[in-house]
């Protein structure tokens, strides 16, 4: 287990959680000196998102750095799905005759250990997407080595393994995909001579996704030409069904009651589109019900924002033991306005 | 002038401001106790957007405020647009024969005082639209005269007047919009002996929408299998682009280049959304230039978030004068942590 950073932010949280050197990827994609710059000096692997970027981080670090990785865009060889868009649309990494030229290039400024990345995929649940992801990259680490000479040390094979948000819907079963990579890791990296290659995912969302709960009460249950659930929650707090129009999963606390009616579920947000559900089969709500929302631990809090003047909420960590611990407290109206002046200084640019 | 408020928060601010009284409309949709409270004791117009919300506030407040408006939603009879939605899908607002019955109700609790509000567009640069709203609304008061014995004081035709984010667009021509709806209210409320009514809008966003810029420096220029400039500016910044695919003109300063390139212009967000724009015909871009993103005024910094820890920018003030003036300083990093608790704490729920 490392972690993946993309910002400086990410970084200093990362040195503060005690990670350091190959612990730690760091894959940005307009990046600054500053960032550059602290992501070297905390040993993280550096995740290079284009030819470019190495001349850019040698204007920072006046050093190539020992171990050094590049994401691959395979454009058209691959298609994307709707939240990490279409490969060759993508802001994200290098052609295959970019990935060449860059390996060759910083094992010639210095260079000794090198990474490859890619990241095709989000919030998949087809075991074979990620398979083919895995082959696609164990032949490009091959042609590296026939091309370039260098032979890649690790891979990682980014996120991507989806969780079920959907009752009905399966987990991957992560036993079969590991024989399904081990079997094209002998075929493929042993037949070459590259073994010893470490495989790496970043699982973010399946590590904390399912266990994150937004808990909500309901203020109003109104009906206009739909029925309506008012909660104290709102889009600042779980963006992603206004963002994506994500499903998310919802019940309503003790209660045993059928499934018999529908509801949009919504927010508090003075935007229309700030609904956590559309026609959702729910038993009846009343005032002052607990709604629960599933699977709010990535992407929720973490994409949160202040608009309307909506105050972030706590977050509490239900231990094993039964023990609930504050881990994050309520935003106030003081952190809010804490960056605004209201005695305007004037100042030079 | 007055203002619209839709949140506790944002009661605060126009307390702060000095506003109070009708100079505050209050409209908010899943209203909590303490805004209620907030806004009555304010003295702000209390807009409700159901009629079970009559009985919401006099939980709070024991007594109807002598000032009482209700928000119309007209379903079928008009269609939205994409910002806003379809109104029948729309969370917001009475039907017609719930707005009867509200005034009615109202009246019989105490209210003295009467204002009816909608809001059936967003960001609309089509006059005639504008006054339909007019229209209709002024027809509503007559009705709710007849039916309820009631003498609407004031109508509120909510927010929707556009601006021209696009250079070939047009702005609404005030001017005319003025003199069509004067037809109207010498036609219908003029006629129907409710003169005296006042008129007015929520344009927040044509009255800071055209005057903040997002000023932003290239950190990179490259080549996939499209051409991206990526900046320093990301989604967290401005998030329209990216969550209703609003464009926002941007231009390069000191450049006199034609537009010779097609790029995608890029935020750094470690999101494949993050884009400002998708294959703009812009002058050649190089790294270090600065690009002007217009039009920020309204929906950019205020959706503001921290995704991927993004830190939100600093605000200036260009005053006519020259001067610059920082209105509101960088977030930092201390900002970003300032709720999380690192030695969680116990609790109790």
């Amino acid at each position: 287990f490392g972690l993946d950073c993309s910002s400086l932010a990410e970084l200093k949280l990362a040195q503060m959680a005690g990670f350091e050197n190959d612990k730690i990827m760091f894959s940005s994609n307009d990046t600054r000196d500053d960032e550059f710059l602290f992501a070297y000096k905390l040993g993280a692997i550096i995740n290079l998102d284009d030819l470019t970027h190495i001349e850019r981080l040698l204007d920072v670090t006046k050093k190539m750095p020992d171990a050094i990785s590049f994401r691959f865009n395979p454009g058209s060889e691959r298609v994307g799905n709707s939240i990490i868009g279409n490969p060759v649309d993508a802001k994200y990494g290098l052609r295959k005759d970019q990935i060449f030229a860059a390996y060759s290039k910083a094992k010639e400024l210095g260079a000794k250990h090198f990474v490859l990345h890619t990241m095709v995929a989000s919030n998949s649940l087809e075991k074979d997407y990620i398979v083919d992801t895995a082959r696609m990259i164990f032949n490009l680490a091959v042609e590296i080595k026939e091309k370039c000479g260098i032979n890649i040390e690790k891979v990682d094979l980014g996120g991507g393994i989806g969780i079920p948000y959907r009752p009905q819907e399966d987990k991957i079963d992560l036993i079969a995909l590991s024989s399904d990579i081990k079997a094209l890791y002998d075929e493929i990296i042993v037949r070459n001579s590259l073994d010893g290659l470490k495989v790496s995912f970043e699982c973010g969302r399946m590590i904390t996704g399912p266990f994150g709960y937004l808990v909500s009460k309901v203020l109003h249950v109104s009906s206009k030409y739909k029925d309506f659930v008012g909660l104290d929650a709102c889009m600042a707090d779980l963006m992603r069904p206004a963002l994506y129009g994500a499903y998310h999963h919802i019940s309503v606390l003790n209660s045993i009651g059928r499934k018999t009616h529908t509801y949009d579920v919504t927010g508090s947000l003075c935007e229309n589109n700030d609904k956590f559900a559309i026609d959702r089969s729910l038993p009846e709500i009343k005032r002052g019900d607990i709604v629960v929302i599933y699977d709010c631990g990535a992407h929720g809090t973490s994409m949160g924002f202040n608009y309307n003047g909506k105050m972030r909420h706590k977050e509490v960590l239900l231990k094993e033991n039964g023990d609930i611990e504050l881990i994050r407290r309520d935003e106030t109206f003081d952190d809010y306005i804490s960056t605004m002046l209201f005695m305007p200084k004037k100042i030079d640019i």
